[in-house]
């Protein structure tokens, strides 16, 4: 096992899909967002072309192989993520279905394809630059969290230079930003289609925003029902334990 | 009781707020939604000016007289309503709190002043002008409910119009125009700051949109937590019966 750990690195278990991810607490881990995101995306079954931009460790297209023969491609700029990420898939013997990018997603349409992909998948950084001090500007959580190297409006995009037409992209957010995002989706085609808003608990405001759009899609969009993640007791609900543990 | 009444209206009950209002069948009655946005909007307890749009026969203002003290103008284009609500002001004895005035809500802050509002609330009309047929494009039923004397746009417009700097515009509408509403109120400086999605029960999609902006507020949008109008048992849940009858 160790031969495929570096530092303060550690196998961990993606329970729901029966594979292992490599995580390190002080470069990255993935949060509850890219398992979210991974369930809510539509997927083609059997084939298909898939890119998940902002892939960090790769969480997303490994969630999402379960889900998909389709070929996956995971987009990600920090070299140290990229690299957990391939060891992961290398891992889990899905490099045939998987193929991790470390690159820019700025302009990645122009390296990998331009409208050639079904669909995008994108948790990209939430916080604004500013919100970053100077000093960790450069780290890896710092660049993961914040839109240093790419912002909500470059992220979408990408997206849509990488889409199909017909092609659907979703993406996880904070609600806080819905109207930048719908704004950026339909300035670069993607129509707003689904929207399922995050609660922690029953009563309180949503903290998470799912939305997926069709690239030149009729508008009709939905709001899809509130998925909760805490129920009363405290433990996760149903819905959230199936995705996270699997069926039982 | 009859000298208040013409053709085939009705007096009927607002339990919750002890008030009757004159309805008919045929030409318009207030629907759930009106009740949705009257409890939803911010109001001042004590003092201040308040405009409903799109007043219809008046339900808004009357349920919003027993929530302040405020004074509060009801503008209504169509004359049987504006009349229907007048009626029903004065059966309540709310002359003093509560103006009618039948007018177009287009431009009407040059009649009743720009700028000068605390508060504007719109339950406008939801379906675009070509669903409704030529032949009912004059009727009552379909002037209040499709787009014909007055799209969304115009309507958060006169809103922006009605409103000081800091005041607050509250609508109610379908999900489906959620991008639309959003992008209107902010060409007109209404930033929008709370949303909270109705949902007819559990599991299904939401059916209708609650927000409320603020003139020339900050951007800082809060999801509120769902409102769900039936239980499992098909009854209103205690949230909705509260509202439509008080509480217990």
């Amino acid at each position: 096992m160790e031969q495929w750990l570096k530092d303060d690195e550690r196998l961990d278990y993606l329970l729901a899909e029966d594979l292992r991810i490599i995580q390190s607490p002080s470069v990255f881990s993935f949060s509850l967002d890219a398992v979210l995101l991974a369930r809510f995306s539509y997927v083609p079954i059997k084939k298909g072309k898939i890119v998940d931009i902002c892939s960090g460790n790769g969480a997303i297209p490994l969630f999402l192989s379960a889900r998909t023969d389709a070929e996956i491609i995971g987009v990600e700029l920090q070299e140290r993520l990229a690299d957990m990420a391939t060891r992961s898939v290398l891992f889990n013997n899905l490099s045939d279905q998987i193929t991790i990018r470390q690159a820019d997603a700025k302009g990645i349409a122009k390296e990998i394809g331009s409208e050639k992909f079904d669909v995008v998948t994108c948790n990209p950084p939430y916080f604004p630059a500013n919100g970053a001090s100077e000093k960790n500007l450069k780290e890896h959580l710092a660049i993961a969290r914040h839109e240093i190297h790419l912002t909500l409006e470059e992220a979408v995009q990408s997206a849509s230079e990488l889409l199909k037409q017909g092609g659907k992209a979703a993406f996880v957010h904070r609600p806080g930003r819905l109207l930048d995002i719908v704004t950026a989706m339909r300035t670069n085609r993607i129509e707003p289609k689904r929207i399922r808003f995050v609660y922690p608990k029953e009563g309180k405001e949503a903290n998470t925003l799912l939305i997926e759009g069709i690239k030149d899609g009729k508008p009709d969009l939905k709001i899809l029902p509130p998925l909760y993640v805490y129920g009363a007791d405290g433990k996760y609900t149903q819905e959230v334990k199936e995705m996270l543990y699997g069926k039982e």
